[in-house]
């Protein structure tokens, strides 16, 4: 770990009337102009560490694990696959990333704890950009999972913009979530958006500027919905990333069932997209868009479903599909590779 | 987290002969040939997953933490900026990444417990090339922390290979051993090589092919050294990845002392090297040469070290040098940037 400033930071009185004066001054520099020290000085100024039992000053941050365990997880974003500058603004791809990898852990029903980060930008990259970077990581922690805290980090130079999150979260003494306990006759439940991502995705490829293309850059992610499922006794539960069909065939897979959503369920998440995209393209997005973070989760069939979970569908056993494929619609087999939210973007 | 292989994957049979037969030929195939699903099912194959109490197949792993706390530390290597392929072999990179990390979580005097790894690699990169990586990571761990094993990852394309290391420890029930405890009077002592990796950087610069390059491409930590360390009573402890000055002025400015190292004591250090390069860049080596990621300690003046710390000076009161500067050498103020191991190299 090498998120301590030089000695020489010691010095830095950030929150004065001086400091201010040099900050503007600093934000105009380049990373390489301003080093390391001044750089890791201005992200430590803006982020929020939480409340580690020992922080990012020393060669590893110490950070409490009450129950005896904890979850953890990691996620990459890469300029070029992951991203462009042009499209996403330095406090979308903070927030973007807190987003992501809260999501897991909130999916284990855990609650985060804290997130080590490993950032590499260019050498000509703003001291401007990197300080948006961290307010939008500081904004979207504290809105999405208050307490939790950087507690440790990595700042590098790279020919892209790389930014590697590993999150933590606490079971509280809950067991895990996982998705291999889903059973037959259990309800299908979902937290949050479906199909607005992909949606939002399409709009950016083809130029045009709207409310939707935020949920693509920086996705609302339920994340206190994990823990609520998991008290309201969730039997699987899993992160949207990569879709509905595609996610919930792993789901079915760790599992042993069959996923069966139901177009009616879903009508509230198709129909707005609908009047938009058309019934065609709003369904793809729906069942083959990836990135809303939304949380998929099962319930017992007499479960009440705890807010923001709403029913889109039922467990079936794994006979009543052929073989390879998890995932129905309305009862018919679904095969994910059929629902290319890219088929709209790239036609 | 997304290390988990797509469904098909279960079908994989690695370790019959069949699958021998398909390994070689994987192997010759480049990682967008392959696809993410194979080359995580070829990675998993080699890597120890130690044993998490959930693994890397769900949204996040679940790893004990037996004594309510858990010590974190994150470090990226990136191609270009810290390492050429022309000069570390795959294998290399995957031992080094697993060394840097582990000794930051010895030099807290924890017992390194799991990583998690995320690696992106050019998409025409043969499958081969991560193998060995994976053999290297693999290696290393059963060697340096037997029972520490990789529980989650990511694997992604990049234009130049980054590979981003977290690593977690177990601190036993003890206190974290952290920077800021040294005391004037006590010993400072080191365990592992100090100078030989810069000595193998200037080499490589020179392109002479020498056993000493290996400590650089490879570096070895003494990481069972830290717990010895604290059950011995270390009052302070640091990695050494930027050299004996440079760490030993962040040490002596976080325990408000100063580091007096001694040349006769580190005698064993420059001499070997004096024979080979000179006594004044083998005095550069030794004191500002980095990365060999060994152990600086402090220990009460009567103590007996800990095999295998050995004694290198004595800790000062803070008044006995000029300010900003908490380095001396036979009781003469040393400035860490006058020991710059590049003098040699760039000369």
């Amino acid at each position: 770990m090498t998120a301590q400033p030089h000695r020489a930071a010691s010095g830095d009185k950030s929150g004065t009337a001086g400091a201010s004066a040099n900050r503007t001054e600093i934000e105009s520099l380049t990373v390489a102009q301003a080093g390391e020290r001044r750089v890791l000085a201005e992200i430590l100024s803006r982020i929020p560490t939480g409340t580690p039992l020992l922080g990012p000053d020393d060669d590893a941050a110490i950070v409490a694990a009450p129950d005896g365990r904890f979850a953890v997880t990691v996620d990459t974003m890469i300029e070029g696959p992951d991203f462009r500058r042009e499209w996403s603004t330095a406090r979308q791809l903070g927030s973007k990333a807190v987003t992501t990898n809260l999501s897991d852990i909130a999916a284990m029903g855990a609650v985060p704890s804290a997130l080590v980060i490993a950032l590499a930008v260019p050498r000509d990259t703003r001291v401007s950009w990197v300080a948006e970077f961290a307010d939008g990581v500081s904004a979207q922690l504290r809105r999405l999972a208050p307490g939790c805290g950087v507690v440790g980090g990595d700042l590098a130079t790279a020919e892209h913009i790389t930014i590697s999150v590993t999150a933590f979260g606490d079971l509280q003494g809950r067991d895990p979530i996982t998705r291999s306990g889903a059973r037959p006759g259990d309800q299908i439940a979902v937290a949050g958006t479906l199909g607005r991502a992909a949606a939002g995705l399409h709009l950016l490829f083809r130029g045009e500027a709207d409310p939707l293309t935020a949920v693509q850059l920086a996705p609302e992610s339920p994340i206190s919905a994990g823990v609520a499922a998991a008290l309201a006794g969730a039997t699987a539960m899993m992160d949207l990333s990569d879709g509905l069909l595609l996610d919930g065939d792993r789901m079915a897979a760790a599992s042993d069932v069959a996923l069966d959503f139901s177009r009616e369920l879903l009508h509230t998440d198709i129909a707005p997209l609908a009047e938009r995209f058309g019934p065609e393209l709003a369904e793809q997005f729906v069942l083959g868009g990836g990135e809303d973070h939304s949380l998929l989760a099962t319930f017992a069939c007499d479960a009440e479903l705890p807010r923001p979970f709403r029913r889109i569908g039922t467990v079936r056993p794994i006979g009543t599909v052929r073989q390879g494929c998890g995932t129905l619609v309305d009862g018919e087999p679904a095969d994910p590779a059929g629902w290319d939210p890219f088929v709209g973007v790239t036609a």
